[in-house]
């Protein structure tokens, strides 16, 4: 595939006239090609306009069509073959091992969708049937599905250009449910950007759904994500990426004559509190895997521990000692763009000249300034010192961890309750410890979107079960999760027939159930 | 029981001392007593430090002890008797049946959301056990359940002082989650608010829950309410009332260093549109319905049908002229107090100056200005004049009503496009009809949450599958219900637990189950 740089708006080519701009190459520091350019209001307009058009369409077609759609483009971004990993790996320096599994996890989230649109109780369809001669009032027929809401405009994360992308949880969710989508294309990987896009834009010809249903403008600039998130035909906003983007949005989102959800995950620092007994039994092995975490993706994850806790020990000791060494041994790595490496070297620095706040371990080997690569930096401190300093309360994105030491559970407690909302909490601990603990497990359970116990936060098991998100600044709106079946559940919005007579009726609540859903039936869960 | 215009803060009596009110009797106009008085900044605070501390011992009570206390309320708001209906009658002019059949529904209510949480699905627990030896990475055990997010700030509605009042659907699904509750009484009807508020601390004491699971603060100007959104302890707020108070909290909300969810339900026109069929059979039957629909409980009802469409022909003449007949037959009845009634005439005289809208109908007996009463007023338009005046596209609260003659079914489709969001809209027509005209089911897809065929909207039915909300500005969001079960899920918000031992997960997502909820389990729904 050639790359034109181009916007694609509902299938039309629009070429980038103003406000230019190129991808990168992070380990090279290359210019690559073609030149990229910032969408005008006219082409952000041109693009809902169309989705806007293309949505009775999309959400009138069978769910069979709807999960072809996805189906096809799982087959569409297999057909790309190396040459997409090859863009991506280009644009992110995720190495192509990486890049290869998070492709394998986008074609299965594409793949989830599909099964869980043709299945049906997604939509938790609901039938109470009329009881006409109930006393004192009659009870008329009442049903209620969950239908989409129509445009969404995608902001797609730098961390995932494949699973949290253009073709990432947001745009196959959206697009399952029946809601158009305009997807803001990532300035840092625009070349993976197109080709993903032009997957779709196939996958929709193929299966005969209108271009309109998706269109990709490109950016640089935060004007363009702005003019669409007021855009009146936008009805919702999924972002991924730091606080301060996503709260610029949701900002814009409220101030609207008609407000809109922004569904923004703007991650968290993770707190892994290591609990005395599990620090007895095994703090190097905890450590060891500490650090792998901190490390993994270049610490370019949301769900990275950037904080973890222990009560004063020798078991602490070892853990430091045990993370600093392998610290060290981790070698420097490229990050996503040369932006991010620098924010994440500035961070870094400011952390040096807090008093108290000591380095305990970092790679030996040299980080490439030429080649944006970050090193992995272990830093250790108190429980005040912590609590004293506003800027450890929020995450500096890279391979970068706190060991904190507490003198108490009373120390953990108040640190958790202070505590902004999070992503993730981790407890690394023995049984007994889980029962020594319980207060934090329940102070945990106000400030967190999940608990990992014996585990670390980073690598997401998507499943119906899992929640990504938490209460605010780790996301937008504590009740939704971007990752998971459940995401779909931004995209829609209940409808309730009352009266109507069969024929009438939207097939997941006419009394055949043809699809065979489970359903909640005169208030009985049933199939 | 003897009122004492005390602000009820967890228990404590806290007299009013300063910015004095009173209620007042709409029929004769005579002041009500006690005073009450706007609740200061410090008494805000103390209610919802007070919500805070009590916050863990209500959430993890278990959930018989919560049903029990939704229970006991409901035995505390009958033992209030004929006293409660009594001062209701006096502060809000609802008749007497009308009030004692709305006590029905909100002791109805509590007892519902009683035995939703002894059965425990709604929950919606989720259990993904581990697949230790899953290639190329072992899947690590994933549950998930909903839990109670906080302190929640209720604003009940002027109109349905039981059902949407104190001990309305926002307090009960609040407390049967697990969520304390901070209520500001409505300065219509304060008095009512003082007995329901002793009501529930009553039940909060014989069950051994906290007084600071519910507080009372009173209030008539805005000060209060905006102080209560802002607190950082607050989060979340359920309103019923104007587009202009609701939206005037979602932006403090939104505003706020850490947003916090208001979920308001602020009304619509409701449009009705009755189609040629359902004209030609029944015309005069119908519009007997709609004039009863209209007046129903003066025009009080958020659902109240405030337009009306038809296509030009003999029939919508003689709906015209069967409803003016009906209009100038209802007798002018009590509004909830002087300040609606005098919005409602002011709002109805506007309309009289269009070009365009004519007063086709109207009670025949004087509407006596003392005692607030509002007369049916029933007025005839075309299309045009609808869609030209924006004054038209928003409620005037209260028994009046626009006919709209229309060319054809572009007209209704083309208005329809152009509402804003909807509670309601309702279909008269014939099943031919409902083939007919199914692009305008389509259409209204997009805009409303219920859809009535052959109903009126008035009246709502409480079971699972009812949605009472919609797109902005009919409520806040369009994905959440303030009425029915469903309303529970304002309050809650999934935390995932990942890798724990059966022992320290909550109750809902053990293996054992012993609460025998319906669950999904590794991805099938099960009990």
């Amino acid at each position: 595939m050639t790359l034109t740089g181009h916007h694609l708006i509902a299938g039309r080519e629009a070429a980038p006239h103003g406000h230019f701009f190129h991808a990168f190459n992070p380990t090279t520091g290359a210019q690559l090609e073609p030149v990229f350019g910032d969408a005008t209001h006219a082409e952000a307009d041109e693009a809902l306009q169309a989705a806007d058009a293309a949505f009775d369409a999309l959400r009138t077609a069978t769910p069979e069509t709807r999960a072809k759609l996805l189906d096809t483009i799982a087959e569409e971004i297999t057909a790309l073959g190396d040459a997409l990993l090859e863009r991506a790996h280009a644009e992110c320096a995720l190495p192509m091992a990486r890049l290869t599994g998070e492709r394998g996890r986008a074609i299965g989230q594409l793949k989830l969708f599909a099964a869980l649109i043709r299945e049906g109780s997604w939509a938790q369809p609901s039938v109470d049937h009329a009881i006409p001669d109930r006393q004192p009032l009659p009870k008329p027929d009442v049903r209620r599905v969950l239908l989409p809401i129509g445009p969404v405009v995608v902001f797609g994360a730098s961390n995932f250009p494949f699973a949290i992308g253009v073709i990432g949880t947001d745009t196959v969710c959206a697009l399952a449910s029946g809601c158009p989508v305009v997807v803001k294309g990532h300035p840092a990987h625009p070349g993976t950007c197109e080709m993903l896009s032009r997957a779709v834009l196939a996958a929709l010809h193929k299966v005969g759904l209108p271009a309109g249903c998706f269109s990709l403008v490109h950016g640089k600039g935060n004007d363009i994500g702005t003019t669409l998130t007021k855009h009146p035909l936008t009805q919702a906003v999924a972002f991924t990426g730091s606080l301060r983007g996503g709260r610029a949005l949701m900002d814009v989102a409220a101030a609207r004559a008609h407000p809109i959800p922004v569904y923004a995950e703007m991650g968290s620092v993770n707190p892994v509190y290591v609990l005395p007994g599990a620090l007895k039994e095994r703090a190097a092995k905890i450590a060891e895997a500490y650090i792998g975490s901190v490390t993994m993706g270049v610490g370019q994850f949301c769900t990275n521990p950037a904080v973890v806790l222990g009560l004063k020990s020798d078991g602490l000791k070892e853990f430091i000692s045990s993370a600093s060494s392998f610290a060290a041994k981790v070698a420097p790595q490229t990050m996503l763009h040369r932006g991010i490496c620098e924010a994440y070297d500035a961070g870094t620095a400011v952390w040096q000249t807090i008093d108290g706040l000591e380095l305990a371990g970092q790679s030996e080997a040299p980080a490439s300034e030429e080649a944006s690569q970050a090193a992995c930096r272990i830093f250790t401190t108190t429980i005040d010192v912590l609590e004293s300093n506003a800027e450890l309360r929020r995450e500096v994105f890279g391979p970068c961890s706190i060991i904190t030491e507490c003198a108490t559970l009373d120390d953990m407690l108040r640190y958790t309750a202070g505590l902004e909302g999070q992503l993730t909490a981790t407890i690394q601990g023995t049984e007994q410890d889980l029962r020594d603990y319980a207060p934090l497990i329940r102070a945990l359970e106000r400030k967190v979107g999940r608990i990992i116990f014996n585990g670390f936060p980073t690598g997401i098991e998507v499943c119906p079960s899992m929640h990504h998100g938490g209460p605010y600044p780790a996301a937008s709106h504590s009740f939704f999760t971007s990752i998971g079946t459940g995401s779909i559940y931004r995209f829609v919005r209940p409808v309730c027939y009352q009266g109507f007579p069969e024929e009438a009726l939207p097939e997941l609540i006419k009394d055949a159930n043809p699809r065979g859903a489970m359903r909640i039936v005169d208030g009985v869960l049933t199939r």
